[in-house]
């Protein structure tokens, strides 16, 4: 790198992130192009031009965007008691995010273009990354509405949609409150892990004082496709899963199980969505000492294909009433029965898990297993008696806990003037 | 997939990892590669040929080879008190690494193709992933020798080198027991990190009953280059790191610091390394809230460019003689100062370290840092000195914390015939 960037009084020869990626200075950019391309750590070419996900819209983006690669999720408590510092951080959020997701450093020149006697604005891990399709999407708990003691904490407990509620607790629940619950929760997938944990580290960082973070994961793998361009991956069972997932192009599925309208509820959250996240801890241990045949009979389909009992591929029918060699072909505590839309009265959610995997149990086993998130319009219609059933009936319940869980009121895009929530707060 | 898999008895119509990539069965691999390539999560497209790094050789791979973007590490205790069966699980994870670092499942059709009625073999999650450039790197912790209490536990204790002793406590330490030691380290690095998971799990899978998981970290990006082939990446201070690490093309470097020489000390060490491992959580909340001027302090380098103090370029001379406005241009206690060989009598490491990112600390903050990982011939008058000097002096102090640590003996690499640590016991 050997010219300096005019737009750096330092005289330091640095193209930023913003410089490479930026519509602003495209002749910097350009030229910058060039210089940083065979410096790089992401593979793409000189000149090639990073793939972004357009962060405004009718919707957030990352829920029905296809499923990137890399996850970095974190809960945040709110701290402030005041509603004005609230929404100004929100605004402040928007900003940042619009510019992360577009490639670009949270704020101009954060890293190292400003004043030198300030701290950074921006930290600095991601200047030479691609913006790797990063999508950030905000949701709201129910407790940033109302405190357990009805506490109307921001004048928002009138705004409280009725889907909005703590989950009931289900059958084999082991829940931790240290991965439970947050007052605001903010989804990163990208497809470079570091783009994913900048996003969420440079919105805590803005939001010190005013937010603390509550709980964060991150998800190596994903685990389901939401668009019939992407293969089904394995989660750490080492099954296809996400088969039967909704898929982005199943526009009236997505429309009736994933959008809310206008008339379900709270006006302020027609387009948006309901999140749910249930980290489940797979008992990899037991899993994997575990007959071939008992996997497939708990799962309900073939490993290798992920074909349903009987079927000879991945997206054959799944056939629920005929009879197999002992009892019916998919068992009656299957997995992909109790799942199925057919057994729950016709309702589906999308998925959009990864697979996880936090160091050692301390009992001499991987904690590992698949962080769920799934998106529905209303979840207690649809993710409730899903889990219910689930819960109570499961085969695979032998082998899953769940240890965290958490629900978000995820509204809908922001405009071009708007900030995020402001549905709610304006 | 429309095609049984011939090697399949039951017909399910499964092009296996082996099957796609193996050496054997080259007709069917030929013809499923056509099938599958549009269904692989990974970027290759059809008919590319999976980068891999050749297992056997005079070194172990994972250590001068170009660092890969991610890491699975974790040690083992040793469970039985049987030699025998600790020298047949090492046969036994040879074989299985050989293959998985080949692209191979674990086993032979491991994980579809075996008995229906006998637990797979191989877990699954890898089936459709590449080898990514897999590599899988062995050590032997002091307590594999000898117990605390001098015990020689496989009749090691006269071969263990002088130079594998426990880390001495460095001011500062703050050492959980936890995430400590070991009596075997096995360190997966690969492009993508669902292999570099399966991998490990694979082998603690394979090692049920004589070792467990003591603990584990991933990794999610690289902080070290270890080939001059690329480029310097950051770590999550948002500074470049080790752009003065040795580099696998130095290779009078790399004999001289990295590979233990046939006169060191115990012969069987000839050809091998010692790996050290440091856990070190840093305060980013802190650090971010530092003004750019004492980042770049503290470190010795500029942010953006990464150019020692008073250079414009990155790999500008590192100059610790001149004066700056206020003092040596490279501060008395800059880390990279404090660091560099030129203050350490000429001693230098090979680094291979990741950034991680694993939840919150429980207290509003990311649990993030830097896995630090360095190879050296002698940990005792390399990593021992440095380390002392930075545990004393380093400004950094203020803004990191060691929580974990580790220090193993890595044998030399496997020819045609041999097994990991034969050099050792046979």
């Amino acid at each position: 790198m050997s010219s300096p960037d005019p737009r750096n009084g330092r005289g330091r020869g640095v193209i930023s992130r913003r410089g490479l990626i930026g519509s602003a200075g495209v002749g910097v950019a350009a030229a910058g192009a060039g210089v940083l391309a065979g410096r790089m750590s992401s593979p793409a070419g000189a000149g090639t031009v990073s793939p972004t996900v357009p962060f405004r819209g009718q919707h957030q983006a990352g829920i029905v965007t296809p499923a990137q690669d890399r996850l970095h999720f974190a809960t945040f408590d709110v701290q402030t008691t005041s509603r004005a510092e609230l929404i100004e951080l929100l605004k402040t959020w928007t900003v940042m995010a619009e510019r992360m997701t577009a490639g670009h450093e949270a704020t101009p020149d954060g890293a190292i273009g400003g004043e030198q006697y300030a701290p950074p604005t921006d930290t600095g891990e991601a200047l030479d990354l691609h913006a790797s399709k990063l999508t950030l999407t905000i949701g709201f708990g129910p407790s940033l509405f109302t405190r357990a003691d009805g506490t109307d904490r921001f004048g928002l407990a009138a705004r409280k949609p009725a889907a909005l509620v703590d989950l009931p607790k289900f059958t084999g629940d082991a829940l931790e409150p240290a991965r439970c619950g947050g007052d605001i929760a903010v989804q990163a997938c990208a497809d470079d892990p570091q783009v994913a944990v900048h996003a969420i580290r440079n919105l805590a960082r803005a939001g010190f004082g005013v937010v603390s973070v509550r709980w964060s994961q991150l998800g190596f793998g994903r685990t389901s496709s939401t668009s019939t361009s992407q293969v089904t991956p394995r989660n750490l069972l080492g099954f296809k899963d996400g088969t039967r997932n909704i898929k982005a192009e199943d526009r009236d599925l997505v429309d009736k199980f994933v959008w809310v309208d206008r008339g379900d509820d709270q006006g302020w959250m027609a387009g948006g969505s309901y999140l749910v996240t249930r980290r489940i801890r797979m008992l990899i241990e037991p899993w994997d000492r575990t007959t071939l045949h008992e996997q497939e009979r708990v799962i309900g389909r073939t490993k290798g294909t992920g074909a349903p009992m009987g079927g000879r591929e991945e997206f054959d029918e799944l056939d629920l009433q005929s009879a197999g060699p002992s009892g019916p072909l998919v068992e009656a505590d299957a997995h992909v029965r109790l799942a199925s839309a057919e057994e729950l009265g016709g309702i589906q959610i999308m998925r959009r898990g990864y697979n996880f995997t936090d160091g050692s149990d301390g009992f001499g086993h991987l904690d590992a297993g698949l962080f769920f998130i799934a998106y529905c319009r209303d979840p207690i219609t649809q993710f409730v008696p899903m889990q219910n059933n689930l819960a109570r009936n499961d085969a695979l319940n032998e082998y899953i806990k769940h240890v965290g869980s958490g629900v978000f009121a995820v509204p809908p895009g922001v405009d071009a003037q708007s900030y995020w929530g402001s549905t709610l707060f304006d």
